[in-house]
């Protein structure tokens, strides 16, 4: 399959033009350095705090993206998507601001927090039986009714959405060498290595162990079919999209892999040095770094932190925390 | 008695001097507004995120101002102070960083995330009984053994690196029309209130229930002997200082109390809408600007966050959470 830039694919010109479109209702998220983290690290970490995104995630970033070019088309009507998360909650909140209806596919085994907050910003939760063939044919319906599907992350407009915090990180810090993000579905990373492009860093995606999809497909030059993801971190479970996977395929330095138990910890690191709470999937870019010091000691890195959708209790749970602090 | 402004008492221009000493070691917190945490609050709220400071809590400006003027002034040596809290982190940090030691007389009842933190930043702890007599005598021995004390608020340098903060925030949002912060010793507020004055805003200031007694040492016109404090906030537990309530009687429009379920029903709120974690002292401003609709609704008010030390596993037993989101 082939995709043309601008159309299929977005280029850095949509980046810019995604940034001008929802400036003005996605977060300036701060970035923070901390030289207690750093020194734990041994590099100089640059985060992107999309944690704190309204939302709790980049995913706003995207969904606003999405919604606002529909309008600019001239599109009317209510959109829906699949998402167990943060895709789910952001595109409600994103249509709820623009007027419009989201209808959102959830598995019935998703977590209590993401379908209470797909509610809250005045979505409608359809549930489905948690495996994709469910997904898919109750979206399918939805469409047949007349709904927009909006892809979490094979989607131009949510690829160039999800480039716009690395072009303001860019243009906070300049002098970068490497950026890192998380890879799920590939949405946050191949619009991170279409913005940063021009600007010549090394872009590095994480992929936890038991969700390395991406890592098998780059090896056998195609998208796995089918792959049973075994990971706490909730949000990179899904398959690798084609855009995505071209993308990284020509603009991403190298995949890297951590384990659960690696996850459990930086959230941890995390929390101690910059009293902030990461969901499982944001800590991979700490834990990648952490990892491979051959990659990163000594450099200046930017790591986008993608989320902070975790409750304190099972920030708790997961990473076997006491009352005293590490 | 009288204070001598300048001298005694910092003035703006105290405050803009601190600001240049120290910006290149404190970190440019991020102001935070959210939508969904204006509608729940019925204004327009704009959080100063002192949480995310270095050290976890706004007491690293007012350390590290301190520290520096000591450098300015010739003055070498060690420097030591008493706190069971943030205070001490703070002077720990700012002391190593500039090549000193600092020596933290602390309660022996004292958290063990704050005694780890002291430890961590290369404090020396020096452990004492919980009451105020056994606490002052444990920091004369220092003081008689050569070493410089800090006090933790009534201290000029301190209230104007404490001022630093709002000085941040209003050259971030200018239009604010009202700004509140947390009330203990009073470093904050005095800091605050000063740094704003020029500025024309209106400074409220919220106590604990339980440590109600600025309040009560308002009515009476002069400052409290001694009071038995009986609040979660522990940072704000100790009775206000000399130059403090001086700058409180004569520049802070209200001092507003919130009882203790007030502070735990809005570090929830404020950890759903934000996705931070704040400790019981910082919730003191969300709470006051919840219960006062009569004097913040519909107004633009800044709030100092003031600090983010509590572990999770403190902060899910402190709020009675659950591991489903409210």
């Amino acid at each position: 399959m082939s995709f043309e830039p601008g159309r299929d694919i977005p280029d850095i010109a949509d980046i810019h033009l995604a940034h001008a479109r929802i400036q003005d209702q996605v977060r300036l998220t701060p970035v923070i350095n901390d030289p207690g983290l750093d020194e734990a690290l041994g590099c100089k970490l640059y985060c992107k705090c999309e944690n704190l995104q309204r939302t709790g995630a980049f995913k706003f970033r995207g969904a606003s993206n999405a919604i606002a070019r529909l309008a600019e088309d001239g599109v009317e009507g209510s959109v829906a998507t699949h998402s167990s998360g943060n895709h789910g909650a952001a595109l409600a909140l994103a249509a709820k601001l623009a007027g419009r209806t989201a209808h959102i596919v959830m598995p019935e085994n998703s977590s209590p927090m993401k379908i209470e907050a797909v509610r809250r910003f005045g979505g409608h939760v359809h549930f489905c039986a948690p495996t994709d063939r469910s997904r898919a044919e109750e979206l399918e319906r939805l469409v047949q009714d007349g709904m927009i599907a909006i892809h979490p992350y094979d989607n131009a407009d949510i690829i160039a959405g999800q480039g716009t915090a690395a072009l303001e990180l860019e243009q906070e810090v300049p002098t970068l060498e490497q950026i890192v993000t998380p890879l799920g579905g590939g949405g946050l990373v191949s619009g991170t290595a279409i913005a940063t492009r021009a600007w010549g860093v090394s872009v590095y995606a994480i992929e936890p162990e038991g969700a390395a999809d991406t890592v098998v497909s780059l090896q056998r030059g195609e998208i796995v079919d089918s792959y049973e993801p075994d990971t706490i971190a909730d949000g990179l479970r899904a398959i690798v999209g084609r855009r995505n996977f071209h993308v990284i395929q020509t603009g991403v330095k190298q995949v890297l892999t951590v384990s659960d138990d690696d996850l459990r910890e930086t959230m941890v690191l995390f929390w101690s040095k910059l009293k902030l709470l990461i969901e499982p999937s944001s800590a991979t870019v700490i834990a990648g770094v952490r990892n491979h010091p051959e990659i990163f000691a000594g450099k200046k890195v930017g790591a986008i932190i993608s989320g902070g959708n975790i409750t304190p209790a099972d920030w708790v749970a997961l990473t076997g925390q006491s009352t005293e602090c590490t």
